[in-house]
């Protein structure tokens, strides 16, 4: 579980509960119409704007990203050293076996692939070929939360301008006009709120996992062509350490707590 | 028809019809001449902007991506391994029959070019071309619906600035200044309806419809160059799944639902 | 004359006449010093903004992208067709006189260079640079008139400010607020209209214009490398045809009229 | 003097007077507190977000840009197809005593280079990376106007905030309300007018100069590498000439005069 | 200690606290609850956005980036051609010894690769890969500060939602109504205030001590390459000193002051 997200999304939401109890009656925020408006109209606008099957995805990218614990570049390093290791004693075809009880489909298939004596050249383009599409895969999913990001408060300022029409159009009751206008503000609230506390931020999440997941996979392809080379595993080593920060380099003992 | 949009218009429309009836009178919510100025000002700064070649070309790409059914990338590799199975079987020059036979004018120049014994670079350049300017051509059509979701709003503002002046320069009756102003409001509220309900996620699918396309385009070149190098059809499965997302992989059976 | 612009233009000026007579006054909305501001301020800033020559030389790129008519593609290529069939008939020297009759600068110099039997790589870089350098002139025309089209806006909101601040500071007569109030929203009104009906429409055009004149020139290098290597006129319009449109392909008979 | 800029700015400032004077009281619009806010916020934050050597710098930059006289690019033309005579005529080595008289340091030195017989490829390695981080720096610049025209409106708002909730937690006097407010607007005023008049038409001019200067680099490369190869004059013309507009050309009597 | 930073920072509150002082109450602008909606919102939403490492990491970033000195290109100029003449003078195992008391272990590395004999396409590779790591890494710095200064204007505006909701609710005492619009407004005053004067700026000034610590990794990799095949130190000074700007080129003396 993304320790850092809950502990946002808890802070964010009790600071803003804490201005809200301070301010008056919760009951004045909650506004099942002004939910409708914006959720609707947001889920509306995204169904609109992307692919039935990409805005379904989505929940799975979302419950990956933020459940299930990230492989660290320092436990790739580790992983693909000794490979090297093994390679070096005992030849790369003892990899095989290795690689088949692997859980990352990425790493096995490129370690088969070096096994198999394939091209290093052929290996490195099939694998490049691979990244470009993750990437563009994982761009779609942060490019929907980002649209959402973006019609939510767009719904919001809809519901106020309607709000707004339907109070102007009828104002016969001067002393109402607080309590209307109060209501016709809720959409603009749940729509900035929406944007600022949960589609805007998973966004960056996802674009953030996703360029963690794209440097693996380029320590793998790195570590590959290196192994397959015949480096001695020493290099292979340096030659991984060049892609983490100098802080994360010493990884003899410790192991990388990723939030 | 692509179900999602569909979903997506009837879902925003009905959460804004029901905002719309709790405040209060629907018929509020109707103006001619606010339709007249945002509709009326968005399609002439369009017409402005691109030639009317295009703007009248835009109606034919919006029926084709959300009318016509989108090849999907599994049927294409399944079409690209049964040809590499019959190139295998038959030799090359038996493609040209069931080339000849194909609804997709871009795989059929390819194959044909391919059975005509074309330099592979070359046919890559050819192809590599075509999705270039396929995708130059995609991008004015994505790019009208961008303009007119940034023009709409602007003439929702002008014409809520022409009823303001108009209502400020004479105001004589204040008790008509709430019905006056929720009249100059209502431009707003289409300009802001228009771009977020239809224009901007117009936009977003005709772009996402491109981008899948020209992965489906890159398949073929891919596909092509395989089978004329005489791989093996099982080799040409594995090169083009690489394109695709590893839950989409396992194509035997199922036939993808993209919405 | 560019029909589209024309119509555009009437179009969204009528439509917003339309709203203006029917709010009101026609002449509430002309003010001579409002123009002023939003005029003055916006040519100001971009005189500041761009060297002199490129603000004149605007008017003269603005005249050629309404007045002139465009070439199309679709005739380039029949051109270029006609002439590799005369290449192939009589010899490339043969090009020299037709050459000549040209009006089409670009495409002149390319068949020259060819006729001289300058190295193909050669050509092909000199052209190239060519290109690049009048895609660059060309963006610095539409920037101006994006430029104008974000300072017409801002100058409107300075001209709002200072009528609201002299109104504000001498609020002696609460009955005369309104008519102040709607002529300082007169600048806001006039930037707005200017930046979404003139200015950011012409930059539009002048980027759609851009690129197709550079297809066409793409097209020229293309054809000019296809004739100098002797290909087969029938084989120089394939080759040309990958770069438009299907449906313009069957170019025959027809000529298009591009708006 | 860069006269466009000059015209620019008195036409701009003229305008915003006459609109300034025929509303009202010149007075009004001056006052200290707002200046010190707005000047100060912006030079705050600018100060914090660029290196002080850079802050600095950005004054020698801004009088190079509007003081001194831009090269054009006839005139560089011109003396590098002078010094291509010279080199046919008298052997390239013959430039050395030329070269030792120019004042562009950057042609000088590209000069130098040829004469000593460096291999093509190295000088244009080197003077292409000299260009790269011309462009960086220059780049520097115009972000530093750019920053200034995104900070100066939104201190411009913090002061109109500041002025807002002063006024509303005292408001003891519904009559001072309206010159209260119009102090508090004009930050508001001079943040937009410092921005849209100032900072970010000068971003933009240092942008143009910027490529200005890098167009006749580019020249200057060319010029050399064609001058190195031994060209003909006529050819070393024909190929700089590709850089510039066809209107430009003609250059054997007329001297551009850029603004 | 970054001098103009503290300038910056000093000069942005001095002259918005003469504002305030002048303008009324100081304690007016003291509310401890709109600090928690503004600043908790603000860190709930970045830790959502980051991964906690990062979040925590920034901290030193910053620190480093404001009170450890940079070093200069000059400097590292006259280091490496030191290297230089050592390398001519001794042969270039002799940098050994030298490359170990270095600090910079970018530096260090490079040298030690060049003295072992490594190939020079190899040493380019390795170190231009970690520089284009250390330049993503860096974006990651500057881009959470960046979404810092988009998240508290946005819960800036959320709180003075909030706020007027509740007053417009509650609105029995028309007297009360500026005091608390002035509270509301507050949420909006501070998070103006945190994105212009901290957030934006620190963002600003990561980019630019990121760009200039990846001109000295640049600077690094050319003058290795340079000592490396044996280049006279006074080419490697020439080579080096295309990178920096002309004004800084006479480095014999003086030492660069960079704020």
């Amino acid at each position: 579980m993304d320790l850092a997200s809950v502990i946002g999304l808890v802070a964010g939401v009790t600071f803003i509960m804490i201005a809200i109890f301070t301010g008056g009656n919760f009951l004045l925020f909650i506004d099942f119409n002004s939910m409708l408006i914006v959720g609707g109209g947001t889920i509306g606008a995204t169904l609109i704007n992307y692919p039935l099957g990409e805005v379904l995805g989505v929940i799975k990218v979302v419950q990956k990203a933020f459940l299930h614990k990230e492989e660290t570049p320092t436990g790739i390093i580790k992983t693909l050293v000794s490979f090297a290791e093994t390679a070096r004693r005992e030849g790369i075809l003892s990899l095989e076996q290795q690689a088949a009880s692997l859980d990352d489909e990425f790493l096995k298939t490129g370690i088969t692939l070096a096994v198999d004596g394939t091209e290093p050249e052929h290996i490195r383009d099939i694998m490049t070929t691979e990244i470009n599409y993750i990437a563009e895969r994982h761009k779609v999913g942060s490019g929907i939360f980002e649209a959402m990001g973006m019609y939510a408060p767009a719904f919001g300022m809809i519901g106020t301008l309607i709000g707004l029409i339907g109070m102007l159009a009828q104002m016969n009751d001067p002393s109402s006009i607080g309590s209307n206008m109060a209501v016709a503000l809720i959409t603009t609230l749940y729509g900035a709120f929406m944007a600022n506390l949960i589609f805007l931020p998973i966004a960056g999440k996802l674009k953030a996992r996703s360029s963690g997941e794209i440097l693996i996979k380029e320590l793998c392809i790195e570590g590959i062509m290196s192994i397959q080379s015949g480096d001695n595993p020493r290099i292979v080593e340096d030659k991984l350490k060049a892609f983490i920060a100098p802080s994360m380099r010493n990884i003899k003992e410790k192991e990388e707590e990723s939030g």
